[in-house]
């Protein structure tokens, strides 16, 4: 088995660290001055890993074995939330480096080529998952145009600040891939309650935005009787009141939602909502049970229109459900309880990742490990370093498996291959 | 009976709403330089009626009659809400400077002192019923140094920047005034249900904001299963939810309240809310009933702490309900059976007005004309021409009987009080 370098790895994790440090924590949003600093950082290691490494047309860090073959591609992301936790999606890519790395030094595994990505953007501050859409052949150039973070800054103008603008966007090369494997923090609670180490994703869940909008009639507080009112905001407290109650009677096992945000027009105290609206956000891994659910709060809005009126409007930007390739899945499955025996589960992702995007696209898995407390993208989000390693190693251990099964498989085929052939070398 | 002039009434609520004009309505914020133009123009309409008129330190419009004996005050304000109606509180203004004017002409009423008076800020740009509050003596010098408006303009320079700062606040006199009365649009839908044209103000009704908070904690909204969340949002929604039901089941005939404003931080889809708030207004004649239901709201929000907590808070700027003098209602009453037989109806102010602040410290009264359509705060506010004359009219009635009332009161206690003396002359 493949052996990673722990300390080389958690090193590295610290080194990245410092680029844009603050407390705990990091601040390093996509195409800030500290993240390219970082890119540059990622470029050389993987350079020196020997790989052929650069910095894309959209941001993304991609680094490209220069081995013959088949190859299985390793990323995450390296950007952060406004206010981000050190691992999050680095936690990947430091695992995509430190196995290229590995594999590099291991004579046995000379034929397995491994890229590593460090995904532009999956945070979203100008696009959500833009370097992996972009990959994946998902982003048009008049999307770019478009994207604008909150402060007004244009991707277009951010990325020909950063000197990148004129270079070609990388792009999936049709073939190449025995499949992508992402490895992230889990970001909740359940492996600590658990008391599991390691956490094999069986699928992503979906995810869809809903603005639900209430138009009734600003009018004075004090002089409009109650009978005569047409508060937007009264009733956009009932539907919500209703909306939880019903998505809890009606809610999967895997189901979660939240209203995040809420908001009442004019929005002064002596004034009655003439508007009013919220975000509904659902997620389940089923889009099946989002349809349901999506049906049945529309249905509640419909109810309760009458002197106002209810739009229910689906939001742009959805992340679909994606489930993971079973072929990986039993990889990593099998590596897991190799390094961590009956110390890891099957669970499925409640947050969205760049591997959902490629899934449709390549085979694809991923794996988690712990977040103490469940804390994430927050300043305070962190891992034990000994579950940090034992993931690079299950992740490694999961790639040559991979490697191994499709080489061994061609010989399958023909019993009377002959020996020595390039992939028959490794596929003992 | 004196007699207004209702075409000279008209022409002078038309000069005024070229001060400001947009659209039907008006945008005169207090101080601003429309509003300073404004009350300038107001203090030589005063003089011309043979009133001692001019801006005080804080910005009101005094003019005072030069005529020996008690004086009755008439006033309301002439500033306006960001997009105000062109009537409002310049109704009740203009119908005291056509009084004054009136009482000038009837050589009969010679001996009547009419007092009229525009107090700043009654919508509250810097501070809520600002002029009448300093007339009565309930404004300190640090309070004018507190107040700011919302975009961050200081009132102490607002005044400075008018010329104003140095100039004496208008005190209320003791012993000068029979009371007061205050004319308004009435800013709901009564008058106009009912089919009636005058009413007679009974008291007001009592303010009270309260702000409400919940503290839960903020986390990841895929990754936190939902039966880990502290979710204050949903505990918001699901306490206002419960106050609007108590509410409808506790209110009293008079009673209103709004939910007007609310928010969720940090304010993101994705994420659970860690705070959420809202501010609660009530409104009744009863500062009893007042107590009541504050205490019932708060009970509520008791029951609801658990995971997070509920904060139920009061907050300043209260507007004490307020009784009307039952003397001067009888006067008002008697006018309008005069002036509008059948056609008068006595009522609550479900509004806030300078008169309240007035109440405790000087017998006073208030008269409403009907709201075409209930509207107002908004610029299609608007009222009947006809209704505009009429209220006046019945006003200086009421005025008058005040007057009459007071001379022939004085006779009374002294049956053999020589005829001819300054106040007897006007005692018929």
């Amino acid at each position: 088995m493949v052996a990673i370098d722990g300390e080389r790895l958690v090193s590295s994790l610290h080194e990245i660290r410092d680029f844009g440090r603050f407390g705990n924590g990091v601040v390093r949003r996509s195409l800030s001055q500290v993240d390219l600093d970082s890119r540059e950082w990622l470029v050389r290691q993987l350079e020196d890993a020997g790989l052929e490494a650069g910095i894309d047309g959209i941001g993304t860090v991609f680094g490209r074995s220069q081995r013959p073959g088949r190859a299985i591609l390793l990323g995450s992301h390296t950007d952060t939330e406004p206010r981000g936790g050190w691992l999050d999606g680095t936690l990947g890519v430091m695992y995509g480096l430190e196995i290229a790395r590995s594999f590099a030094e291991d004579a046995s595994l000379s034929d397995c080529a491994i890229d590593v990505a460090s995904w532009i953007d999956e945070e979203g501050r100008f696009f959500l998952m833009l370097g992996s859409q972009s990959f994946v052949g998902a982003l048009a150039p008049d999307m770019v145009e478009a994207a604008v973070d909150t402060d007004g800054v244009r991707l277009s103008d951010a990325l020909a600040d950063a000197g990148l603008a004129e270079r070609p966007w990388v792009k999936l090369e049709v073939g190449r891939y025995l499949g992508y494997l992402e490895a992230h923090i889990e970001q909740g609670p359940y492996l600590e309650e658990w008391g599991k180490r390691i956490g094999v994703v069986t699928g992503i869940v979906g995810l869809r935005d809903y603005m639900v909008t209430v138009t009734g009639e600003a009018n004075h507080a004090g002089t409009t009787p109650m009978a005569y009112r047409k508060d937007a905001g009264a009733v956009l407290i009932s539907f919500a009141e209703a909306t939880n109650a019903l998505l809890r009677l009606k809610a999967g096992p895997a189901t979660v939602w939240n209203i995040g945000w809420i908001n009442f027009e004019p929005g002064s105290p002596a004034t009655i909502p003439g508007r009013a609206q919220l975000i509904l956000q659902l997620r389940d891994p089923e889009e099946s049970k989002l349809d349901e659910l999506a049906t049945a709060v529309d249905a509640l809005a419909r109810e309760r229109s009458g002197p106002v009126t209810i739009e229910f409007a689906s939001q742009p930007d959805h992340g679909s459900a994606a489930k993971m390739d079973p072929s990986l899945v039993e990889h990593l499955a099998a590596a897991a309880e190799e390094t961590a025996p009956e110390n890891w589960v099957r669970m499925p992702s409640a947050a969205g990742h760049d591997a959902q995007v490629i899934a449709p696209h390549l085979p694809t898995a991923m794996l988690f490990v712990p977040s103490i407390g469940g804390i994430s993208h927050d300043l305070r989000e962190d891992t034990d370093e000994s579950d940090i390693v034992l993931g690079c190693q299950t992740l490694a251990s999961a790639a040559e498996r991979v490697f191994r099964d499709a080489l061994s498989a061609r010989p399958s085929k023909s019993a009377n291959a002959p020996a020595g052939t390039p992939n028959g070398a490794n596929g003992r």
